[in-house]
């Protein structure tokens, strides 16, 4: 796609998202988007040429880059309702990804297919309750041994998202005893040996389905429920994360903007201390670091895009971004907040819950903490690598 | 009372805050705490000694100077209930303050008597939506223009805490042409000018009554429903809001200590990357700057109500707790959240409740920016004089 | 220029920083680079095949675009030397971007030429003494009234780098009365009116000629002098500064990249508290925002670069770069200070003085807190144009 | 000292350094305060009451306890010289305090004497070159071994302060194998094993003496110059260290102050942007934040002295306060900078100058990082303790 066309996009989703999305928004259910509203969105997406523009062409989508998606996915995410609009929300967005990278025809065309036409949800089950694979994936305790003809597979998953209604999660279970021998299996709902045993109740309500608990309990699967390869679990979240953390900072910083500028349209004309709130210096100072922020983080998503699309395996980048991202979107939602006063903090603007939304983003797929503590490791051992240009070491 | 009597009180406070206020949040409605369970909570108080800490000694209160309550206040603050129970939460509290120091002998025995007793709930009216007095109290829009026998009030509020449920009101009204004429009433919530017009629906919970918007609508008050005496209100309003200040950070410190008691718990024994988390120094950074919050937030209240209790105005010094225990308490909260991962963003921990709690605090009571504003005029002043030391000026 | 040849323009630079620069430091007199040193390094650089990337390629330099200049001015910065090996340091660098666009055939080959050849320096007289031009330039005090054949400068300017030494100032001067009516005048060092009345000592020391205070006393210059055309001057101000900003932003990135450096060589197999210290959690903090900090710096200036390039105009990106990474920058340095522990502080790591150096970046072209404001208006007038788009409004 | 008598001599304190101290500030040699300047100084203190106010009554000292030092030695370091005019600067001060808590008779007789009189010069000798100690005092590689009728000391030192000059040192040396086996020796410089091998060359000039590497090269001494009993070195140099750290933050306060008092003085009758900058609201934001870390500062120093004088340990509360307030001092110093402009990064003010000297202090006696990880423990720990209330563990 090039530039041009680009923009147009860009301007259509816009488009979409003023006149679509945010006249939708007053209609949201108290505990957040059905599966009507989905699909009434959706539906409406696709009539304007603005439906899933990251999925695979051949799927009806738009076969963007990752770069095309930073452009588009901070205007999908200009509004809360969205990215479940144009069907770019995770972990749905996530699991496309994955499954066009490495699922096998039969597993595009029976999971893919139907995911990137908005006809069900999916869901990632990784995350287990401590002292599980939480922050640290290595602490898989969720197993999945052979048996005839497939596997079997033990164990529990809290804060999968969008497990109520998914029709099928990919779920990550340990096949081996190293540190990193785990594999990838596609779960039908309908499996008798998956249950969805608990709704987690969280303050963040934009996900559709929410934050669930759900158990594998003797879960059998044939051997063709092996996402791509077995023993691969480990480097397909790899796979799988490095762009959806991007994502994820692209339509967050959609919010960010639009926090920005409801501060703005709330402190417009309005006066105190006999100037122009927008003229008082502490309130500059508060719009011009959200400023720097949002064009920071768009920076900073996007030069991690250009070096993945140019064959970069952006692990590092990715990293660098969530952390950034996700702490900058919550500063500038925050700093809002202090810009609207009172009003700000009541239900009659939605930036408390952009604020209670977003919190979340600087846990989920690693906490800032865990990012800050590789990308350390990785800045000690690349120095390292250059203090001994003779040692020969393998790249990373 | 001696250092011994206050340990005492304190020790009293904490044990009645971990045995009686702490089993009951289970019980809260939905809807923040209910009349029934104000009561009932501040029978036990009173049964366990602890009861309204900061009342005059004659009206059954503790008779507490604000040194001493900075100590109990933040043992109260423990729990979001903590303060009702004790019957030391705002506006009720700042309104007895207020009340003891202007308030002739019969509103004292009309309105402080009940207040001081539980009996009652009151309000403090100044807040009005835009273009109004909020940040700039000098805007005030709502009139009092004298009648025979009395005034006639008329104007709009918002934002008033507490106001749905409360017997009485100290509103706020502009009874002459200049930036400070203004006159504080007593008014009945019986009296028929006065209406409680609209809920104004907010995320936070804590307060009872929530916060509402109330109209004066040719509401005729007598003359001996002037508060102290006429044309005083802005300066009663630094009466009522230099301590009101303090005692909402004592209030606010409480809860970050127990936020960073809650990571502290669910944090240990936990291990991830091999180590425990405690001892992860990503973790123990977060730890620390919670430590050095929480000491330095005390630090900054003892010292301005040792200065205030030796007969200092502290209006700067209330300035400066304002801004930096507001900040530091919302820091404390967000970093243990983060240090509770998943769990911390779940319903599961009350973190996201108390950050949602205490982000009004830094708007409520004079805004960041505001105090700033005034911290940065005051020193700009203070060193002018001292560059001019023939000038004779008067003290500010 | 290709990515590839870009690639490897960039493997000579920083080849010619390991081999030539970083070894001449040892050499550099203690009140920093002299005019020896300076044509020595300049003539390594030339036969490195590395000089003046940025120069005109008729005029002997490497024609790099902007965006281009990002990847081999930060390999420059590397060292404090490096930006005047290859005659890209500041202000030659920005006055010569400056001639380039606006300075007449005949400007060009007697200014430009040999200041790109690195044959003479020059320096860019703008900066007054309070209450004159500062950080707003519209004080402009120095003037230039018209006299047959030419014009009268009469002025008092400081803080002007390199003007000790330099063959020729580019003088900012008054020529008319409203804000904006300043005329630029090429003013060569044997003039007579132009006397440079004092070195102003500094802490920082890597500027070739330091900073000095210059007076024109009824200092005359043919009209030829005019710089482009009159009455431009402001104008052309921002045409200097928008870039000049983006290549300080490059440069201080290589120093911000070389202090992370030496830290990790300095902190690399030593121990603490009974760890290596970059494994201690608290260190890889540092590492981690220092990575992020670098990374961001380098997202943010390329961004902007891009954009220049793509016929943006690039003020805003600029304040943005500006702001953001001299901030970041001074951060980095500081984070790296703390990591070296002692000897961080000592004169055996260069970390105090590239803190020092760094330090008056956040000042010079435009201080933090001018740039804030003026992102703050600009992003409000943005989105009041927004928010009335029939208003017809024209472009920014 | 009751109130009224601290008050005078914090009056008394400040006229001294206005009339006496400041002034002599211009005549400062260009590598610090030499032998003739500080026996000038101390003795102008001496005649004007204010020498020595930490120092044993029974020494000519002025007996304050640490409480009321917080409030004299503020005033003291109100220039970078009143430390050393009252002979309350580091290393002395601490060693003062040493001698006095743990000496016997003759060594207070022979070392404290003449030290709190200002006749002579001491150094504390513990920091050694990596792998020694150095942040993590454990790793400690001198040794003393036991010979007849005294010690034999071997090892190295560095960073030093005053070592150059002094008349004795505080020598701490490993006299066991385990952790905490250490001995503190009293060392003449006289003593032929003793050496100061080399002056390392620091950016900060304000502590007399520099910071030098000494030597103990079988430097035998003999039993009475064990200090205090044997075997007792780490836990002396907790002793030392905890009020060390506190008066550094009192001294340093006083330099913040100054900074914002250059800056407020700097800019106080200057406009930009069309308005004086002390009412720009970026320029009231550095001014109140400046503000808000100084009255902070003071607070968390006094809240801890207060604690110790009433017989707590302090570990807790001085490390708290050295993190908070050295990395406060630092900030205030950088926002007066950036508030002074250009003028704030030349030699004209002492900005710089003082950035560079507090730059130090986040290092010594600990880097903030060292005491972050020890108040994270701390808190571990002791909350630990609270969950186990029938565990019977040891206190802290």
């Amino acid at each position: 796609m090039n530039a041009r066309e680009l923009e147009v996009l860009k301007e259509r989703t816009q488009a979409f998202v003023q006149e679509v999305v945010i006249p939708a928004e007053a209609h949201e259910p108290s505990a957040g988007v059905d599966e009507a509203m989905r699909r009434d969105l959706q539906s409406q997406a696709r009539a304007a040429g603005v439906f899933a523009p990251h999925a695979p062409v051949s799927l009806g989508g738009g076969g963007l880059d990752l770069y095309e998606q930073s452009v588009i996915f901070e205007e999908a995410g200009y509004s809360l309702l969205g990215p479940v609009a144009l069907n770019c929300a995770a972990p749905d967005e996530g699991n496309m990804h994955l499954l066009e990278i490495v699922g096998t025809p039969e597993q595009k065309d029976r999971y893919l297919r139907p995911l990137a036409a908005g006809d069900v949800r999916s869901c990632f089950a990784m995350t287990e309750p401590a002292p599980g694979a939480g922050s640290d994936p290595s602490m898989l305790l969720t197993t999945a041994r052979p048996k005839a003809g497939g596997w079997v597979l033990n164990g529990r998953k809290w804060l999968i998202t969008g497990a109520e209604g998914a029709a099928f999660a990919i779920c990550m279970a340990r096949t081996g005893k190293t540190d990193d021998a785990a594999t990838m299996f596609l779960v039908d709902a309908t499996n008798a040996g998956f249950t969805v045993t608990r709704h987690v109740p969280t303050p963040d309500k934009s996900m559709p389905g929410g934050h669930a608990e759900v158990v594998f309990d003797n879960c059998f699967v044939p051997d063709d429920a092996v996402l791509g390869a077995p023993h691969q679990g480990f480097r397909y979240a790899q796979v799988r994360l490095v762009p959806a953390r991007l994502t994820h900072c692209m339509r967050w910083l959609g919010i960010a903007r639009r926090s920005l500028d409801i501060a703005l349209d709330q402190t417009a004309g309005r006066d105190a201390f006999g100037s122009p709130i927008q003229e008082l210096g502490l309130a500059q100072a508060l719009i011009a670091d959200s400023v720097i922020d949002i064009e920071s983080s768009r920076a900073v998503i996007r030069e991690a895009c250009r070096a993945i699309v140019a064959g970069d395996r952006g692990t590092g980048a990715s990293s660098v971004a969530k952390v950034s991202v996700s702490e900058a979107v919550f500063r500038v939602i925050d700093r809002a907040t202090q810009l609207c006063g009172g009003a700000g903090v009541t239900d009659e603007l939605p930036l408390t819950r952009y604020l209670i939304e977003a919190r979340a983003f600087r846990i989920y797929d690693g906490p800032s903490e865990v990012h800050r503590w590789a990308i350390a490791r990785r800045a000690a051992r690349t120095r390292e690598r250059l203090r001994q240009p003779a040692s020969g070491g393998a790249g990373e």
